[in-house]
């Protein structure tokens, strides 16, 4: 495959492990990152040691205090003195927009990685408009998890056709390694009866480096949105930790992997079931992360199909592997002149 | 998606399954089909269940009793008097080149499913070459588990980006299925090393009705090659599986799928083995088929993804669903303008 140029706007948890784990990619070259103050942009590759370390202060976790209203809105940084973050690197510039400095290089661009996971429900479509606006015509991805947020996304499907945009949504690890996962063990069944996706985090799955993500979680709890997520404070977050000893179940999520399934064709949204159990103070994770997909063969016989993730793959692992393959297999189909906006159980990631 | 139509050439176990499975896909319409001595095509849609019905006797088996070694390269047929197979249907016309038929009909196909699994290694190559040379421009899907076919296939990829045609070979349950599998949950890795594909295959599984099979995969064990086997008689077949109280293991096939992975990036062809159990004598499958991914993480944890379809999908409901999946995957990708040949590892099967 021919090389790929991409940019990443937040450099948070997600947005460092992204690249990083390019790195390992010969094909995929950074060429473009921020946050909420500065941006790094250079076309023949970023400095990617180099940025990792002196953005290591950018892990997240305040939303509630600021930046998650941000006009900008820029990623979630830990801020650690008045060059912290991007800023803090020896290719970063300062700017009061550094989505706007990104959006302004889209020539150079061929995807661009949307890290952005503790925002409005909005901030994703409307920082594509900005790249739409603006008449970028490469792939967009981002790894949200937000059901209603597809549906804002596909609003904008005509735009996106007719600007050349590729719209890679829910790419993360879910729903996108496994809704991907469960699209592809569907191919046994003629019906699907039902899709479950259990995921297990421990500490060691690099959650300490996505804190930001602990809010996002709690915000899937029965009584709270992250409305009132929002406005919680760090106590108050620590306190609902607290009252579970750590360790966080979720049943029937909000988790776009319903949504994503149907419209690749798989089932009803109604017939999947997302959960998880989070563990804040043990490495090892609580359970194991699986996929069960039950359903009936042309033959009359029902039957599941199972994946499952080793414990040893973090959290971090399993978002960004499968955030970059898809990455990829937008940039594969935005060569070929598709367009529009497309869930990961639609394309085969790239590895 | 739109309406795609698509022949089978071939009536046999596989050809008869994809029928009767694409009964199912809304969008998937059969227009034509073929044996070795007859042909039925109608642009609107054959009658399946007629047809199907008509050719119930199309069970393969008899390679080496004659078709194997037909000119024309036909299906396998086990022929129950003059008019059986295909031209046992209202719908079935005589000729002595069905697959001559087929081609001529180029123009109306959007898709040509090559169910013809057990001739010599180069029948599909030269099967493809008859397309090609006569103006097509579609998809050809093949479900074969040879290695050294990709190779072949390979050697013609100009020829079927020069015409347009895109080719997805292997599209079965192994390789198709299960290298596409591998191929997802690798997306955790950033190395992968090893790749290990079993597959348990019992009476249930459908392999009564594709006997043909039974030969071909006796060809992999140590001592014996396709050309061995297709001068063995059914008896000598027989005593084969006798000797073994009906439980054939097969280690280290030689079977596509390490050629299919490296192809896709995943690992080295070296890093992959695949092997069986086949019972012929009990319904049950004797192993559960399980993929095995090993691999190293970005953050340096070595881990293992698996992959199980449960033991009550048949062979037939693993092999056909997939391949009807992938022959969508590959009309998408035609429709696109993306011609060549394509491992199943490269896409998404399509539901």
């Amino acid at each position: 495959m021919e090389e790929i140029t991409f940019a990443v706007l937040g450099t948070g948890g997600i947005g460092r492990r992204a690249l990083e784990v390019s790195q390992h990619k010969d094909d995929l070259t950074p060429v473009a990152a921020c946050d909420r103050r500065g941006v790094a942009i250079d076309p023949d590759g970023l400095d990617v040691d180099e940025l990792l370390a002196a953005t290591e202060g950018n892990i997240g976790g305040d939303a509630a205090t600021g930046s998650g209203s941000d006009a900008a809105g820029n990623d979630d940084v830990t801020r650690h003195g008045e060059r912290a973050g991007v800023l803090a690197s020896a290719q970063g510039n300062e700017t009061d927009d550094p989505i706007r400095s990104i959006v302004d290089r889209g020539d150079d661009l061929d995807a661009v990685l949307l890290a952005l996971p503790n925002y409005e429900h909005d901030f994703i479509p409307r920082t594509a408009d900005r790249f739409v606006d603006a008449g970028y015509d490469g792939v967009l991805v981002d790894v949200l998890k937000r059901s209603r947020v597809i549906g804002m996304l596909d609003d904008r499907s005509v735009a996106f056709e007719d600007a050349g945009v590729t719209f890679v949504c829910g790419a993360g690890a879910t729903p996108g390694f496994l809704t991907g996962a469960a699209a592809l063990v569907a191919q046994s069944f003629v019906e699907v009866d039902s899709v479950d996706i259990r995921w297990g985090v421990g500490l060691a799955s690099g959650y300490e480096d996505n804190r930001g993500t602990v809010r996002e979680d709690i915000a899937h709890l029965p009584d709270y949105d992250l409305e009132t997520v929002r406005d919680l404070s760090d106590d108050e977050i620590e306190a609902i930790v607290d009252d579970r000893d750590g360790v966080i179940e979720f049943e029937d999520m909000e988790h776009a992997d319903d949504v994503l399934l149907e419209r690749a064709g798989v089932c009803e949204a109604a017939d999947v079931t997302v959960g998880g159990v989070l563990d804040l103070r043990r490495d090892e994770k609580p359970m194991t992360t699986t996929v069960t997909v039950t359903g009936t063969t042309f033959d009359g016989e029902r039957a599941t199909n199972t994946v499952q993730l080793g414990d040893e793959t973090s959290m971090a692992a399993n978002v960004n592997g499968p955030a970059l393959g898809y990455l990829k297999a937008g940039v594969r189909r935005n060569r070929a002149g598709e367009y529009g906006v497309f869930g990961p159980a639609e394309l085969m990631p790239r590895i």
